[in-house]
């Protein structure tokens, strides 16, 4: 375990004074969520970058549970920010253009009006009085913090954990003063898990015999133990395992001598007992409980009647980031959200960040390669005249460099892509699966379709994807379609996918319920310069439209024109137009396109209904 | 919720009166492995069937961190035991025939000395000055109750979580004492994550105003919150995320009416509330703090040097089992203690069992069909005159029911398997790559060789093979044979995997580095049959080789003998034998095997060492 090591993964680094904090009296009673009134309320906020003229380049930063007003260091001698790696001049989060806010969360104990704060009506602290609290409060704090900004709409609301909670609740209850909303690590609702390691905390605060019902502050002692206890579990919850092996396995059995007084047994010990200490010199153990259960109240689904109906009142363009290691706030969670988002023809792109760092990675630098381009990308496209970045963009006739695309055969000559489009009526709503950069999304952009949605693993193609302005999620396609309606789509492509797929049949199947039309282009495996490589050669062929050696290429189904025929056939598709393609001289006519095309696009129709619920046409 | 989500997962269910309890006091005093000595040690324990009279039929069950001598009840008045899924008269440990025993550990408080024991050189309870005691210390305990009960040697010791960790001990420290091993659900040391629970709940103690150091017997109030809350966290990491959903989110914000007086916000919350106040009715603070401090010291690699010296000190056939969404104890670590028997050639079988439970798993009724027959077919192999069960053994001509191999291809007659048999010296140590329900390891052992492992995927296969007493473990092939040492195996064979491989290359070169020979047999895609097909109907051939339709076929990798031994030449390998088959007709011979044979059999030599060392032969 290095030194350093207890001091990674801390929200909120900023401690003492913070000279460019502001601290704003709100006009009036702020009526709660769940009864009562706060009969005044004051919110301590920063401010970064100028507001322009239009007052429409405002991007609201929501922080996490523990965090503060201070998101970012203002200049050199400033005091470091809680996420300097992504907010600031240049950075994802771009001061030199925007402006950005952040304020200390109603119930927090960094500023804004929370349990520490003095009850007008009684003349002492609310302590353990101060009345239960939402996300919603905190979000209606936020809003009128704006309205005293003269601040109508931002362009963006940020957040992750709680702070995505919040950048959420934005966008569902004011839809119209949200352009687009990014959501990290974050949940409509946590789990019972996740609930649990909140509970057994508060239940340490309580049972602190300092807690005294929360009205501690005019006392010598504090609930200091039961809150070092709770951030101790809390703090494990941040963490992935792996991170946690790798900090203090080597040196498991040597505990750094902390001044704590904590078990010191192992060196993770001395860490939790460091980090638990430090905890409660700077957070308030009922701005703790009050906080802590705003979140586990959070229950999106609960006061919409369902989550589809909460994320229905969404107008904002949406992105959803969750970290493959994250436990606590974990991509299942984020995952349902854009679910959700998808099923309701919202418009959302989302990635999981293939990550080591648990539920921390959005505040960690780690993975920032990975989710600050992507954050990047998205608050660029949501500048009013978005221009695509250029990457990846393919020329005016569909030509690619080939390091772009790792699954399309024909490197060269997409001619493919330029077929699909033209097969493609404009205006049409389309779900590209296996949508790569995004070059056939591109096409169809420009020819004028809006609603447009890509379905693509590959982190990087996503990024780019994003970064064009273009709507993508990312999905394993061997496990369906299911998050989408019957017929949610005017067109469903799969361009150059299905031969990597494991189930051909069940993707045709889901593309032909889900789109109205298909459009498949694949390599053809009878073409005659295959066929004859095995018959004269006696080896797996190797040609121009199937590139690889047979141990390691990316398609792993071998198929004719005739077989994919056959296929739909059975599957009760109709094939309703057949272009057959040698890519060589071009598109072929005639009897023998089995043998002579070495690539195919067709366009499917269902035969028969076989949409979800059967019936209707 | 539903009433009895408040009952399950309680790994003692057992309280009051054990009236099949005997308590025996082992002579002269215990030193202890960390020093200082215990001046007297007695141990409570219940026994089950019969010791036969060779006195070799005793199975020795070791519980986990709050279990007890009540493994299981002894009649059916008898109060439940906590596992009485697994231990019984024809259950998996079966005591019609085995003789079963199981005790409180040392430390613990249910009849064996712990810290509420009366220390005899004061008169008054050990207390907080109750010596550190190791999980060696416990086994130490255990093999001197043996001793005192005139069994030499164990058939079987048997444990999950803590429990595992004693049987692991038993069979390094006493490898002369202990025939086999089962463990499962355990680790040869917790990880930093599973050691900061309870490192968090012992600091809940700890900071209890009641703890006292320990010293609260004789008083009014003990350390209940403290250890109530210890218990919460732990009970959390017991069960899995996807348990807690299923119990508790359907009603999330519906508490039930528990007596304890802990937060009751949410369903899990009183549940939480329920086991942490229920808890303390049975247990003991310090035994929980000198418990689990032995298993956070639980170090094998520590004590040994490594846990390869460790391990290497077994001679037990073992058995692991782990839980795939068991995060406490997680299947990486079973999978660590597998590697390292494996790799020092020791008898190990292994399984991760989809589960949906958590670390509570091995403890569960739901996974007991898997776990169960597992343990079972285990246990009888462990008996001195092994017979197989009979189940999926092919007959003497290797002629095999379709079902038991989804992967060949040649379900009426696996001529391959007599074939590769054939090629195979008696004697040989053999890998068996995707063995299956264990046909060919079969009819290898019946021709003589001992030294003989397969990998499999499959869970089904498994449990069959270890019931007809084949070493398998469960592994996924495409992530290559890294524990394996170069040239380990005189013989690796890949029947009939190879083309449902994603990287055929990588797992030739993989075999050939661990195995001096290489035997290969396949399809051959090129035979004349599937040609015909493709060149005159233009369809991807289905034939008695290739019985599967393109889009749903388990090959995903086609080739012909031709390919097969390209890749080969590629790799530096040499095919010194060939034998091309066409099953309807037999062996042949001559120019045209790669069109007339629909199957290959090779055998494979290295051309140039790749061992990845180098430089050795």
């Amino acid at each position: 375990m290095t030194d350093d090591a207890f001091d990674s993964s801390d929200a909120a680094r900023a401690d003492g004074d913070l000279p460019y904090a502001r601290t704003l009296s709100l006009p009036g009673p702020l009526p709660l969520t769940l009864g009562g009134e706060l009969p005044e309320v004051s919110v301590r906020y920063e401010t970064y970058g100028e507001l322009n003229a239009a007052r429409d380049n405002a991007i609201y930063v929501c922080h996490a549970l523990t965090g503060d007003s201070h998101v970012a260091r203002h200049d050199a001698d400033d005091a470091p920010g809680w996420w300097d790696i992504l907010v600031g001049p240049g950075e994802s989060v771009d001061t030199n253009s925007h402006f950005v806010i952040c304020a200390n969360v109603l119930g927090g104990c960094r500023g804004t009006t929370g349990p520490a704060s003095i009850d007008p009506r009684t003349g002492r602290s609310y302590g353990g009085d101060f009345p239960r609290i939402t996300i919603a409060d905190m979000v209606e704090v936020q809003k009128r913090l704006l309205d005293q900004l003269g601040i109508e709409k931002l362009r963006a609301v940020i957040g992750g954990s709680m702070g995505g909670m919040m950048a959420l609740t934005w966008a569902v209850r004011h839809p119209e003063r949200v352009d687009s909303a990014v959501l990290l690590a974050t949940t409509h609702c946590l789990s019972s898990q996740a609930l649990s390691f909140d509970i057994v905390g508060r239940n340490a605060i309580f049972k602190d015999p300092n807690y005294n019902n929360g009205q501690y502050y005019d006392r010598e002692k504090k609930p200091d133990d039961g809150l070092a206890i709770a951030r101790m579990i809390g703090h494990v919850t941040y963490l992935s395992d792996r991170t946690m092996s790798r900090k203090f396995d080597p040196d498991r059995e040597h505990p750094r001598d902390v001044a704590y007084a904590y078990e010191k047994e192992f060196s993770v010990g001395s860490y939790l007992a460091y980090q638990g200490g430090r905890f409660v010199e700077r957070f308030d153990a009922n701005s703790y409980v009050a906080l802590s259960l705003a979140m586990d109240q959070f229950n999106l689904a609960r006061d919409y009647g369902s989550l589809t109906a909460a994320l229905s009142r969404i107008t904002a363009r949406t992105l959803v980031a969750s970290f493959s290691t994250d436990w606590l706030f974990p991509p299942t969670h984020s995952r349902r959200i854009v679910d959700t988002l998808m099923a309701a023809g919202k418009d959302v792109s989302s990635l999981v960040v293939e990550s080591d760092c648990g539920h921390d990675a959005f505040l960690l630098e780690n993975d920032l390669p990975v989710y600050g381009p992507l954050v990047k990308g998205f608050l660029e496209q949501a500048a009013p005249e978005p221009e695509a970045t250029g990457a990846a963009s393919p020329d005016a006739d569909g030509v690619l460099p080939a390091e772009n695309n790792v699954r399309s055969i024909f490197f060269h000559n997409r001619l493919d892509l330029q077929r699909l489009a033209e097969l493609i009526e404009p205006g049409s709503s389309v779900l590209d699966l296996g949508c790569g950069s995004g070059q056939l999304l591109s096409l169809l952009r420009r020819r004028g379709s809006g609603n447009l949605l890509g379905l693509e693993l590959s982190a990087k193609a996503i990024v780019d994807c994003v970064g064009q302005g273009l709507r993508v999620v990312q999905r394993d396609l061997d496990r369906g379609l299911g998050v989408f309606a019957d017929g949610q789509f005017d067109v469903v492509v799969l361009s150059q996918t299905l031969q990597a797929m494991r189930r051909p049949d069940a993707a045709l199947r889901e593309m032909l319920r889900v789109g109205r039309t298909g459009l498949v282009s694949f390599p053809n495996f009878a073409h005659h310069a295959a066929v004859r490589q095995l018959l004269e050669r006696g080896t797996s062929p190797v040609t121009e439209g199937l590139p690889f050696p047979w141990w390691s290429s990316p398609s792993i189904r071998f198929f004719s024109i005739k077989d994919f025929e056959n296929l739909c056939h059975e599957l009760s598709i109709d094939v309703v137009q057949r272009v057959a393609i040698d890519s060589a001289t071009g598109e072929l006519a005639g009897e023998d396109y089995n043998t002579r095309a070495d690539m195919a696009v067709c366009v499917l129709k269902r035969a028969t209904d076989f949409t979800s619920e059967g019936g209707h046409p």
